[in-house]
């Protein structure tokens, strides 16, 4: 038995999310579906670094998966990427050792959050950023974003009800980048906890518009209280990037 | 009465086509259906400087229609943008000259081919660029484009039967642009016959593969014979860009 580790890139906008549920297009069904197809109807369990939620894009998710089937690696990338439908992309894949888990060796991840500040979006990125119709102050964006940097308490992030008792997390970065038009987010952390990402940049956005003074993200952190952070903002702006493991 | 000229941008993924037709989604009738809304019930004819087929894009077509409505150009902008899906943008609207006609008045147009090279294709560009499997030799489409440049008889790159009777158009222009693994064919001409861009496309891109010889082109020309020329390239790889009207 080898344990495959791959890293895959996908178009978010027509699925239901990762995780398999029923009736649903999912990533994770594509996959099982395309495994068990070439393991002869064996059905092959399929490991994701983590879920991501319905319309959320990835260019870098890593997922892992067992197999006895002897073939090379380039084999497995032609033959998935053959075989997956054309929204799910297969980067690479190689052979990890038999105790890695895609899941649980997490040491870190990177999300990346697109705007678009164009006055009219253009009909090609619609399911890829989300449109401003107000420019927001990015300077502002920056100041407060220095309050996430570091290890918190990030309850007032995480939206309710999630059953994880730990919300500690380190963010290491959280940087604004501005390409033309688009206007970048890009975060990364020890691990993000649900609707985490979008929360922070629903919460700096506010900021941005003058809704809110970049003074008060450090208030919201304290609080431990998801209704004193902004809006989750839209799913559509956001892809998983990378994901780190102990090397 | 008055005749508004407005530039409008679509992604053709989700259309049949540029023109109205039963019972499928087309950038004409989503037109129409907001113009008939605008005007209360009252049907408003659309006309565009042409036709694009099915998955074929548009950054710049141009449309025109007449309306007794006072709206100051910024509130069409509004109200357009407001009312179409996102896939159909209106980029810019202006009051033209009462005998302005956006199909009868073009002098030129200019089409955008994309070809993507990357080893394995973005699942974000899958509708917006035709994958290559094979790297073409971009100097011999380049030499090859040379003979396609100036007036000539297009027959050989047209669809049969379109009952269009003058086949001779004037190309000014025939670039190819490299962006990364990005590869553009930009195409500038006084008019283009039916499916004319798509069959240059296919024909330069056999050139660059090698199965045909640069100066094979003058000869395909000269038959005056859909048949010497290659295969149809894919319609979502073409984009309609811009059309041009005496100033």
């Amino acid at each position: 038995m080898k344990r495959m580790k791959a890293v895959i890139a996908y178009d978010g906008s027509g699925f239901a999310g990762y995780q398999i549920q029923p009736e649903a297009r999912t990533i994770q069904r594509e996959l099982m579906k395309v495994l068990k197809n070439i393991h002869k109807g064996r059905d092959v369990q399929v490991v994701a670094s983590g879920r991501t939620d319905a319309k959320v894009h990835a260019t870098g998710q890593v997922i892992h998966f067992d197999t006895d089937f002897n073939i090379p690696v380039e084999g497995w990338l032609k033959a998935l990427n053959v075989l997956l439908p054309e929204d799910i992309r297969v980067s690479s894949i190689e052979e990890a050792a038999p105790e890695f888990h895609a899941r649980y060796h997490t040491i870190g991840k990177t999300y990346r959050y697109k705007w678009d500040r164009s006055t009219i979006i253009s009909p090609f990125t619609r399911n890829y950023m989300v449109h401003l119709k107000q420019r927001p102050d990015v300077d502002a964006m920056r100041k407060a974003a220095k309050a996430i940097l570091g290890t918190h308490d990030f309850s007032s992030f995480c939206a309710a009800n999630t059953g994880v008792v730990d919300k500690v997390r380190t963010i290491r970065r959280l940087d604004f980048e501005e390409h033309g038009e688009e206007l970048h987010m890009v975060i990364e952390g020890s691990g993000f906890l649900y609707n985490m990402v979008r929360i922070i940049a629903g919460t700096l956005f506010e900021v941005g518009i003058g809704k809110r003074n970049p003074e008060e993200v450090a208030e919201i952190i304290r609080s431990a209280d998801r209704a004193a952070a902004g809006k989750t903002a839209a799913a559509h702006g956001l892809y998983l990037e990378n994901v780190e493991y102990e090397s």
